[in-house]
């Protein structure tokens, strides 16, 4: 395609603006790696610094991105996920129309460590259920998973099928445990290498780690999670109200929500 | 101190409980450079390498933590923050018992961006009052904020003192612009360069970031904020209940809060 000359774009704007139409033509899909330099000189019969300043204008605009291994790709947009309720991450998939799958590592019986031991209201060194997974989301590994079960219900979930069953429904529906509502503690951290191999990710790059404990009736904790999430493909998202005043001074009705 | 030999403690061991001792004690306080080897071999009288399995496992057990710079400190225990309301950091220190301060860093009129204009309902381009601060709670620096502002009222604060008065605090009480609620985005993402220069961190580690739209009355959006916090400082709370039932499977009264 020919340069018109009458329109006087430089030529890396040129190259720039055919990638972006490639991009929104889904001919360069999300995730894709963008052609080589010397694809891209031959293709818009241009020479390589024209390439790189179109390169280096679209990695600004947060278009493509350099991976670990130096390859150039689309930008991924990430995924946006809920925050305002306790759900599995089977139930997390389905409202965003992905397919849930899982990759199971481990699973055994562990003594409790010290946080375990709090979060389920053991003692140290009592023996709980560890499951490790990896939880899929459309073929992407999204998340590296820990769960600390009572041993009482988790010896029975560990022989359940744990690819594609969460273990809330598995709680709720088989054994008899409703979940009444969850703590969530969520940080930025480095990735533990186990995690980051498990994700395909570099060790030490940005994971989002939630830890959740879930109560069934009575405040009694039934389940601990550790959740790593891929911090390059998901985030969360919540609504807060502002500060409830002290009764005295509330309004007649709340009106944070809608 | 000698070591008693019917205890039979290995010398790593004992090395290793009397810096925890020290650590409870005060006398190595969180973030306190460890002493250096050749100090531990002096103090306890023990050899280059039983001083390094002793450090070896207050390291493996998360007790002391090797900084970017190479030395190795006692770790300080993040500060947990709620995430139950909408509240600013001069409100959120206070909860936490901690003095709030700020340092401008910057503070202008720019073009709204397109995601600042799509947050605040303005066009691309539409002047809007950016603010740049760090927040500092008890003199470290735990977050880096972008503050943007619809321009009415953003003139206005940008003569305010912005090191120790909250943005939300003008606008509720000063400029009689009410807060409702806010919608939060959260991830983690690698430092942008800027941000770990101001928050004092290695560019590209872990910061926890959350993109925050209040609202006023009538679901007017007034403020947009990027708010970069130290991950290695901070981590978030909340709870959850577990998903509402439909309307006509509902109990008789809310049971997940309390």
């Amino acid at each position: 395609m020919p340069m018109n000359a009458k329109l006087a774009v430089p030529d890396h704007v040129r190259v720039e603006q055919q990638l972006v139409n490639d991009m929104q033509a889904g001919v360069l899909a999300p995730g894709a790696r963008l052609p080589s330099e010397a694809n891209l000189v031959d293709r818009f019969n241009v020479n390589t610094s024209t390439v790189r300043q179109a390169i280096q204008n679209l990695l600004e605009r947060g278009l493509v991105e350099i991976r670990p291994d130096r390859r150039i790709c689309v930008v991924q947009p990430k995924i946006t996920q809920e925050l305002v309720e306790l759900t599995g991450f089977v139930e997390d998939m389905k409202a965003l129309g992905m397919e849930a799958t899982a990759r199971v590592i481990d699973k055994k019986i562990v003594a409790a460590d010290e946080t375990v031991a709090r979060q389920l209201r053991l003692r140290k060194g009592d023996p709980v259920v560890r499951l490790q997974r990896v939880r899929i989301g459309d073929g992407i590994p999204l998340s590296f998973d820990e769960t600390f079960l009572l041993r009482s219900v988790g010896e029975k979930i560990m022989n359940d099928n744990l690819v594609t069953t969460q273990v809330f429904t598995l709680l709720e529906e088989k054994y008899n445990t409703p979940l009444l509502e969850a703590q969530y503690t969520m940080e930025a951290v480095p990735a533990p290498r186990a995690v980051a191999k498990a994700l395909e990710i570099r060790a030490n790059s940005p994971v989002f780690m939630i830890e959740r404990t879930s109560y069934s009736v009575d405040r009694r904790p039934v389940d601990y999670e550790k959740l790593y999430y891929r911090a390059d493909h998901i985030r969360f998202t919540t609504r807060l109200p502002r500060r409830i005043p002290p009764d005295d001074e509330r309004p007649l009705a709340p009106e944070a929500h809608e």
